[in-house]
């Protein structure tokens, strides 16, 4: 097991989709858990501390609103812990995006854009990449991909510019 | 010992002192504690537990920018936490104040404004003195002397008015 | 009667219903009323003055966009003054929450999150419970079950990974 | 007795002091009232009562962070009442402006400017010249100065330019 | 004709009819315009001088986004200007809301809520009313009504209540 | 004359001031003047019919907060206007920025950044460069300049580190 | 091909089609491209010194979001940039809109409203008019278009109010 | 070299101090560049290139206002890159942390605090820790020493509190 996906409400279950499908197909093992800050805080530490002696190297904590869920998962572990903020009908966001990034010295989280759920996956492989040339392979060959399907993006759109 | 103030982190001290002045005034003992809920996150656990057994039952939470920890102290208890967000130089506080304000269902934070230190202490000694008649006749009081300081201030500017 | 809920139009009840939902569970007696800061402001004196007489010991105020009404609540009382923010189509609420939680000193309002009406009513429970040993049980038992709740959530969403 | 300027604080008397000197330009009889709409709300009914029957017209509230004065005024008369939101270290003011413009159907107040205080007083004075054609006069007068005021800057600003 | 609405645009036509509605209700003349300040500048000007002389003495700027309407108009009139901002789908409305408010020292609007149609016509009816005891006492039972209103929804509420 | 230097108050010339040094050090001829879209609109009228006669082809329009000026220049003249936004103590010029932004479809103006003065001047540099091939072989030395300034910070910046 | 417009991604189409309108309507040849700053930055590059070559005198960049198009198509060239903010659902584009408009000193970019497509072409085209004087002609007969337009649906509305 | 610290400008060096400190107290190799996205690009390209193969397995962006380095950097590696967004005047960085969070899918960069040049350095020390156990107990021991400072400063709190 590689990296732990936590999110803070099952309802946020459809933001870390994309980011189980970038994990799948990178081959990367995941574990992906419903454990809330402020609902089931002893088990978020709990969790934290198994999660590492069960070789967990990084940590996606995904929450909205006052979203505390990535900073208490990096108040336990000195792992990378990724923060996924989940978009909210109030600000679109932006109270989870603050409640996130703005870290105090010392405890960092990751944070990537809200609703940003394959972000986060990607930047998990990129992570653990590091000690991992195959990863570095399949990350260098995924960026690759990105750059053809705009280049194909692109190709389209002439097409249909001559048809209109 | 009633009321838990629990500051981040030093720094915050003087947006308490107001807090520990209204206490103090309303004859309130109190605990005060720098405990952070990212950097001593067992301590917060351990110490709220310990508080209640102490005969806590009001907490404030004290804390800037992603501003966890009024969240962190409420997911330990079901005492009422107050949220007191402090100033920071990057959004005045606005931050901190969703931070804290925006507290999912089932886990409510009452939260008072940015650097409103001497509003928690009154909203502190409001909730005590729902069992306390002495309490709520020293609260009366104060609500009085706001008053007349407020008419007092309206007779100054009238004498200054007539010296302008 | 134990808890007054004010809105400050009938429209706000759709975000009050999950209040008066948590009192009745609670046991809390409670009157719910439309009272508008701006539209009714000597019904909102003369009915604060009266709950208080029949013994209102919390007092929650509902409303949106410049939102007075929790201000006002508390200018006649010093009894502990919910604040429930009301979403807005303008700024998702913003306004409500600003003109809510940016009290001056002296005179503090408990501001929960916009549209938190659980929140409010469950932070009501928090402040009786100081003087209510059973309330101080619920209390606990509810925060027992949210666990739970958040708990069977977790294993529901193993269950469907294992079907993904 | 014309206007009536009423502040929350006697800390927003600087705010205060243009809209004092405009309506003096214009020879507008007005009272200048500390009076807070959190700590003296019945002084503020009674108040807005009196100043009706002593011939006010106009009404301006002044204030900032939770800004309610001018909808507290607005809501005891059927005057025109200008809202002067006030600067706060928070958000620059927005906080107190959006807690007065937002007011909710039926019951409006004139808002001007975050420490627009002079136009506060512009604003009184353009209301009144409704009926008051010498203050017609006065007011086409002075947007004449404006604008002479303005060439005036603009005919210095060539000069320096020719001696940079 | 006392009161000129004008809109920047023909869209703006839904927002500006419960201002009608309120100059009907009160009998208020009315001149109803569609004038851009940026797309028909030089009419905006020549509409404004012959108002005046045609017996304005209140214009209602209408515009949304970078909203300079109202400010256009003030802009060639010493008469009160009322500003209504337009909800937009940027920021719903507070692009426009910063665009009117926050005007130069000198030459003021009345700025009332976004999408504040109504509003925007009581306040029309209120500076009028400065010259006319007739509009004050239709003003008063406006104002009564109002009262009566929400005390009926109060009333229906607790009907509502039972029955639950 | 080539460039028109349009600011809505005197105090806002040192944030003018880089925008001529780039208009100057370009040999680019320019009209600076002060001319308040709201104090002397019929000037701003005037101004703009004339400066297209004597030539100018480019307009800059300098405001802040509700910042109508460079929309006022683009109302009366199809050449290209840009709109240099002044940083105001409220939120930094985000009233000024969204004033001159968000402009309706048909009348655009070009924003640059809150006080980006010298921005202003080079982007009307850009444009007249369309038809001045001695101005595109200055701009694209100056791009060249720009680069080996950041190339000798580079460098100086390497020096340092040696000797931290 | 006298214009380049660049939009990040195909899904900004929608946004582009008023773009390509005006430009189509005014006879000015256009270059069409999806290309990521993100994904394809090496193509963007090339794509710049390409456009150049061939004559590209005006650039515009479409994004959303973290949108760097257009700076990154400024950082290339030292022809006009104009940027055209895409709205997002997080913020309604005001993520996208700083992200454009707030460039550093040395390399503007031209920023119109949030989705203001149509802008972006009738900007172009007023940039390229400093060289061409039956495109000035063109403009002013736009420009006279929209007046008329208003004008229509002014007089159409005194129709309607007539029939209501 | 493991780490790139590239910043936009020199004036970034105070935020990124903090940064080097934490680098060097792991022992961690860095380089420290001023690339300019903007005014350098090719040097940007060139400079991600040449590290990669240099053994830089993490990068750090620092930048402020439209502030595309981090991205700039991401779309030249699949290494991790982190973005470290500075404080401006403007919107105390909400500008720039927008510009760099709001990434699109598939191209993620790891955001920390405005000005938090110390968690940037940290994350980066987490990021390699993942293929160096060295590392991972040196910031465990990092992390301990956090609490005991916390817990310090909780003791001085003690202290001072006998004495006032």
């Amino acid at each position: 097991m590689k990296v732990a996906v936590v999110m803070g409400s099952k309802s946020d279950f459809d933001v870390v989709k994309p980011t189980l499908a970038i994990l799948d197909r990178f081959g990367i093992e995941r574990d992906v858990r419903v454990i809330s800050a402020h609902r089931t805080p002893t088990e978020a530490h709990r969790y934290v501390e198994d999660a590492e002696k069960k070789g967990v190297e990084v940590f996606i904590g995904v929450a909205g609103k006052a979203a505390h869920l990535a900073g208490v998962l990096a108040s336990f572990t000195a792992r990378p812990v990724i923060a996924l903020p989940v978009a909210t009908s109030m600000m679109g966001g932006l109270d989870s995006l603050l409640s996130m990034v703005q870290m105090p010295s010392g405890v960092p989280v990751a944070t990537v854009a809200v609703n940003g759920g394959e972000n986060a996956g990607i930047l998990a492989a990129q992570i653990l990449s590091v000690k991992d040339d195959g990863l570095k392979k399949k990350l260098a060959a995924f960026k690759k991909e990105l750059a053809e399907k705009t280049a194909k993006a692109d190709k389209d759109l002439q097409a249909e510019l001559l048809n209109l």
